[in-house]
Parts: structure tokens; C-alpha cells; sequence
């Protein structure tokens, strides 16, 4: 048996230098990005303050709610502050500032976020009408704030999106795909969302950066709301690559629509698995062409090679 | 820089003010919902007593393998029946009855869903069969309890339709979508399966309330086992709404099936991404017609905007 | 109320004889598992010595990264060769053997390994340009790090990839499956993926096992690269069932390419939801024809029978 200490020693200079080759994936100094576990924490303590009585610290009473909110707000508006000065630093205007300008931004930012936050509830709950509304299988208001993803999911879009508009870089996005990682609905921060939003089941959903969703729309699993080719990759940045969604408009799973100058009009269907480049008109019903089938009888035997075209695994 | 003490004074009497309104998402009263976290603890706890050796307390022998399942069982019956209790306020019959009713009930439920478990267990041995049978890429069954997510929501999706069963509401809900998070499998507590279940990769895959489940059936990612339009909402609570598959059915990925009256006969198969609302004959084989393909040769700009409508991001 | 203390006796005693049942669910020995804690353990010290800085463990400077890493190493070297040694005792060479022989075994493997880690971090400095050149919305590499899931999904997939290819058992899989929970992407740790591979959004992609992909390759969300039907189960272990991918082919969202015999020629697109299961020559563009809608104006009743086959949710 070889001497794992020697090799060891061994490992770990060779990784030291490979260290001094200058990868893009190399930030040794310190504190030079924001703590992903530090934003998550911050997440689940602005859910307790947006929902109060749904999260676990079960100790209050009426009565002391002030200081249970005291507590919290501090604690977000001290560790997101922390978070954003960090932040802060990766946008050319700050990256070489003094500590205290950028902090004294950050803390800018801060209240201003918080100040947003009665205006979030406001909209939630109206996503929660929208969720008990829509689905049949809502037991009632409480199942869904404890338990629908789609919830969970747009509750951190609509906070990161605040963050976003103030400007601030990176944490948005480590937000919303901390969302996107426990439900799989891929909300980018900078999608503007109106009021009544239903998610159902919500599995692949992708929202990009730039859609604009208008009041009442219904999305369901596997909904594609992207653009088109990327080639231009990086230079595309900024420019609008993302649908509009009119009010009232309802779309079924599997459906994509995609381009930036693609607008669907208030009051319209858009059927499961369509795909859609194009604008369309108000008070509209889209469907794919019902699917030609082949339907061939007798014992399935799984091995004819001609018919295992249409297996996938 | 302002004052951020000031600040967030003026922000907690507002957030306070709005609790005032009567929003859906205020829950302030002590102890009214259940809680999520124990929820989950009791799941990774149920996950030990059924597969006693694949969870972590490791310093257990043969020889006290009662005492350690002792243990166990009592934290599982003391947690879920708090749990329960609280849950079951929430049904209208329990809403203002003693708490001497609503324990009593609730330890009546969890003895009645522990005694469940040895059948669960028989139950998820077979589809433990199942996952081995059907994927050459398994190495062995325990890989497949170790690390197939497929076998995780169908094991905890049968313990929550034991607790489903017996009327507790929220918390089997609150069970399967904690899956769902995990996974990407979608399977409402409500849903029926037979034995011998197969879920291979899973992302995507959503079996809704009212499905109903024969034996030794497969079905692959992105399968929607879902209802119809439910421009209805609430009016079509408990109606049944999701389809029937029978015995040894495999449903290939992508494929959707939908409908309360929709029977996929026994033995039949359905291709990928196959769209089916009506009901298919025993033994058949559904497949999409071979979709036409656009075939263009010579370098691939990317750019040319007449082709550009079939790319999706 | 019944007495729940007499009830738990008689459960847990019918669960131990339940136990008793050699079902393929028992393994009642001691640490005869890996323990899936210790391999996410093992993930999170190896994320913190590929991608130094961006992980939590803050208190560093440059001139103490030699002590950080050693004590990083050291970690993972110490718990790999306990879990290697668990999981070989699962090959038939190796679960008799001494325990001098599986442990010697497990450390030349363990140190293999680790020296693979430059080689490893060599190509996802090559992954975190591909992603940042191909998405308008990547706000810089730093964002890419630090949220998103392709990346995370990518890096446990090439570090799962070594072990495979040192005839691990178990651990590969539990790392990518682990991957395939935060994600929702599915990368089997035999797949051989090359350098600059870029995943945008990715829930629901499913690259199988024996998959091959060259050099600058890009996939969009919902991407199958799969095997055909497997009736053939468990007798198809081995062979060759995943396409081969070459260099510089783009694959957009939802598209399917299945069969062990099916090659993408380089520089070949693959358009959004195409079906292919034969190969496709180099430097051509497929898309599927122009999906045909029916499109229905008028206010949206949803309630049309005729029409509802189109709603799925």
C-alpha cells in the first residue's frame, strides 16, 4: 500500500499551482463574493416575515409580534447589507470605491427593498387567490403557502426582481435559482410579473430574463417563455429577447413561446406543447393540429425495430 | 448614509399595519399550522424503518434492532400525531372541537397508519424489483435505494396516500411535494399504484389526484398522467379527473394522457410524447407519426432569421 | 382513546418479523452501505478545493492556501477511501477479500483521483467560458459559480466520471444523482463529455450512460440523449445505448436524440423538440416542419368540449 501522506503532499502542490495559472474559476482573495448560504438564510427569514404563522419559530403571540419583526427585519437588513457591499463591488462603478460609499449604497438599497416588502404581500396574496382559484386540488389557502412549489417560486422571483431593479448584481440570481433548484421553475429575476399569477406543478418552467407578464395568466409544467437563437450570445445583452403575455392569458404545459417581439394578446389559450414565434391576436385559441398517431394492435413485443423510433428513456 | 435604525422602525409599523389587513397569507395565531421541517423529519425517519441499513444511525446490530425500531416508531407516532392534531383543525368538523377529540382522532390515524407499514414495505419491495428489471444502466438494488429518485417519490408518494386515505389533510400533501422538490416527480397523495411501479429519471413527471394505477407499469421523464381544462377550478373538486392506466402499461417520455374518462388498456404502450385524451384498446401500440424534419446542409450561420423560429432557449 | 404504548409494541414487532422476510429492501448488517451524507460531505470539500474562494470558508488569506488545502485534502482522502471501501465490498472480486486488500485498493484509487483534480478544474475553467460566451444573460464568470445549476451539474458529473473510471460502484451515481436533485439535471457519471459543454436552464436534460460528447457542445433544458426501448432490461447492461454527440453541435430545448448508433456530425444544430433516432450528417440544421395551430378567435369560453383535447395539466 503506497504512503497517502507523501501523496497527498504531493496533490496538493500540484493544485497550488494549477491555482497560479490564472482560470477564471480562481478567487482566492478574501471576501470577494457573496456567501450563496448567507442568501439563503436571508430567504427563509423574508418568507417568515411575508407569511407570518407559516414558518417554523412558533413561539409568538400577537401581541409581540413587533419584536419577532424587529428581530427579523434586523437581521435581513444586517446580513443583506453585508451581501450587497459585496455585490456591490463586481459593477465597474464601485469595484475600486471607498468602503464607505459603497456600504452607505448598500444600506440605500436595503431600505428601499424593505420598504417594498408590504407591496410583495400585496401581490402574493393575489397569487394565492389565483392558486386556490385554479386548481382543483387546492385543499385551501394554507396547503398552498405550505406546500406549492409554483408558490415558493414566484414569492422569491418577486423579491429578487425588487433587488434587480435596485440595481443590485449577483444576488438576485443566486435567489432565484436557489428557487429554481427546490421546484425546478427557472424565474429569471429581471421578468416583470403582474398580480393573480397561477403556476401549476411547475416543473421546467423557464421565465427569461426579459418577459413581461401581464395580470391573471395561468402557466402550467414545462412552459417555455425564451427566446430565440443565442448565437450572438454576449452581445445580445440587454436587448429585449423575451415575450410579452398580455392580462388573462392561459398556458397550457409543454407550450413555448419565444422572441422578444412576440406578444400574446390579452384573453387568449395557448394549447399544450405549442410552439409559438409569432404574435398573436387578442382573444385567441392555439392549438397544435391534433397529432397523427400510429396505433398498431396484438401482443406488444417491444422488439420490433421498425416501431423502437418512438421509445425514448 | 441615513439611518438605518430610523429606517427600520418606519419599515416594521408598516409590515405591522399590513398584517392588519386581513390578507389569506396571515397566519398569526400560535401553533395553527402544521410544520413543515417536522414533516420532513418524519419522513427521513420513516425512509430508516423501511429500509433498515441505507440510513445513516449505523451502530446498530441485529440484536437490538427492536430497541432501535422502538425508538424510532415512538418518535415518528409523537411527531405526526402533533402534527395531525393540528391538521386536522382544519377540516371543518374539528375546527372548535375538544382537543381531547382531535388527539384522540389523530392517535387513532397514526396507529391505524403505522400498522400500514409492513404492506408499504411489501409494496415498495416490488417496485424495488421493477427499477432492476427495467434499466440495464442499475448495478445493483441497493444503488436503487441509495440513489434512484424515482424509488424516493414513490416510496414517500405510497406512505402519504396511506395518510391520505385515512382523511388527514395537508400534511400528505406537504409530504409529496417535499419529493416532488427533491426529484422533480410530481405525484399528488391522492394518486393509486398498483406493485411493481417503475419511474426511470423521473424529471418532470406528474400524476395527478384522482389517477388510478395498475400493476407493473413503467413510465419514463416528462410523462403527464394530468385532467383537462379546469377553467372549472374548485367547482370540479373531487370530480375524477385523471386518467386510468391498467396492468403493464410502459409510457414512454414526454407522453401525455389525460382525462377522467381517458383507459389505457393493459399491456399497451405509448410512445414518446404521444398526446392521448381518449381511451386506447388493451395490447396497443400509440406512437406520434415519425414528425417531417427540416434538413438543411452547409455551415450553420444561426443567423438566418427564416430559421431561426426553431430555436428555443 | 387507545392505548398508543401497546399499540407501538405489536407495530414494531410485526415489523421485525417483517424483517425477517429476506425482501431485497433488508440490509440489517452494519456499514455494509456508503453513507450518502458523507458522499455529499465529500462533494461540498471538493467544490470548496475546485472552486477556491467561492465557498463559504472565508477566513483565509493566499499565504496560508497550502495549510487550507492540505486540510481540504486530507478530508476528502479520509472519507472517500472509508466510502470506496464500503462500496468495492459490492463487486464480487472484493466482497470476500481482506480487509488489507479492499482498503489498500481504495487508496490507490482515493490518490488516483485526487491527482485527477488539476485535469478536472483544467476543463471547467473551459465549461464556465462556454457558459458565460453563450448566455446574454450571464452577468459575469463570478455569477456563473456562484448560481448556476448547469455548472454545479457539469462539475459533480466530471469528478463523478473519474471514480467511474476507476471501478468505483455506488458513489459515481449517488454524486450525479445528488447533482440530479438540485438541478433536475441527469447526467450519468459514465458519460463522457468534452470540453467547453454548455447546459442553459437544464431541468429535465437526461444524458444516459453511455453517451459520448465531443468539444463546444451546447444543450438547452429538456434535452434526451437516450437509449431506445429497453424491454431488453437488465440483458442490454453494457452495451452501447446513448448517441454520440461531436464537436461544436448545438441542441436546442426539449429536442430527443436516442440510440447507441445515432451520431451528430459536428457542427450540426439540433432545433427545439426534434426527434431523431438515426444520425445526422455534419454541419446540418434539423428542425421539425412548422408545427400547424389551429387558431380560433373569440372570447375564450374553455368550456368547448371539442377543443379541451388541447388543455393538459
Amino acid at each position: 500500500m503506497n504512503d497517502i501522506k507523501d501523496q497527498i503532499t504531493a496533490i496538493v502542490s500540484d493544485i497550488l499551482r494549477d491555482y497560479e495559472d490564472d482560470r477564471n474559476i480562481n478567487r482566492v482573495e478574501n471576501f470577494s463574493q457573496p456567501d450563496t448560504d448567507s442568501v439563503k438564510n436571508i430567504i427563509s427569514n423574508l418568507l417568515k416575515i411575508i407569511y407570518p404563522g407559516f414558518y417554523r419559530e412558533k413561539t409568538y403571540k400577537y401581541y409581540n409580534q413587533s419584536s419577532r419583526l424587529t428581530v427579523l427585519i434586523e437581521d435581513v437588513s444586517y446580513n443583506l447589507n453585508k451581501q450587497i457591499t459585496i455585490a456591490l463591488r463586481q459593477l465597474p462603478e464601485y469595484c475600486s470605491a471607498s468602503f464607505e460609499t459603497v456600504s452607505g449604497k448598500s444600506s440605500l438599497i436595503v431600505t428601499d427593498f424593505l420598504r417594498c416588502l408590504p407591496r410583495v404581500r400585496e401581490y402574493l396574496a393575489t397569487d394565492v387567490e389565483a392558486f386556490f382559484d385554479g386548481d382543483p386540488a387546492a385543499f385551501n389557502h394554507n396547503e398552498i403557502v405550505l406546500s406549492y412549489p409554483g408558490l415558493y417560486a414566484i414569492t422569491v422571483a418577486r423579491l429578487a426582481h425588487e433587488l434587480f431593479l435596485l440595481g443590485v448584481p449577483l444576488i438576485p440570481r443566486i435567489m432565484t435559482e436557489h428557487a429554481h433548484s427546490k421546484t425546478g421553475i427557472d424565474i429569471h429575476p429581471g421578468a416583470t410579473i403582474g398580480k393573480y399569477f397561477f403556476i401549476d406543478h411547475g416543473t421546467g418552467i423557464v421565465i427569461g430574463e426579459t418577459t413581461v407578464i401581464g395580470e391573471r395568466v395561468k402557466i402550467y409544467q414545462g412552459v417555455t417563455l425564451g427566446g430565440l437563437s443565442t448565437r450572438g450570445g454576449q452581445s445580445l445583452k440587454g436587448k429585449r429577447r423575451h415575450p410579452t403575455i398580455e392580462d388573462n392569458v392561459t398556458i397550457y404545459a409543454g407550450a413555448s413561446i419565444l422572441g422578444g417581439e412576440t406578444v400574446i394578446g390579452e384573453g387568449s389559450t395557448i394549447g399544450s406543447n405549442a410552439f409559438i414565434t409569432s404574435s398573436i391576436a387578442p382573444n385567441t385559441k392555439v392549438s397544435i393540429k391534433n397529432m397523427e398517431m400510429n396505433i398498431k394492435n396484438g401482443k406488444s413485443s417491444g422488439d420490433d425495430p421498425a416501431q423502437n423510433w418512438f421509445y425514448m428513456i
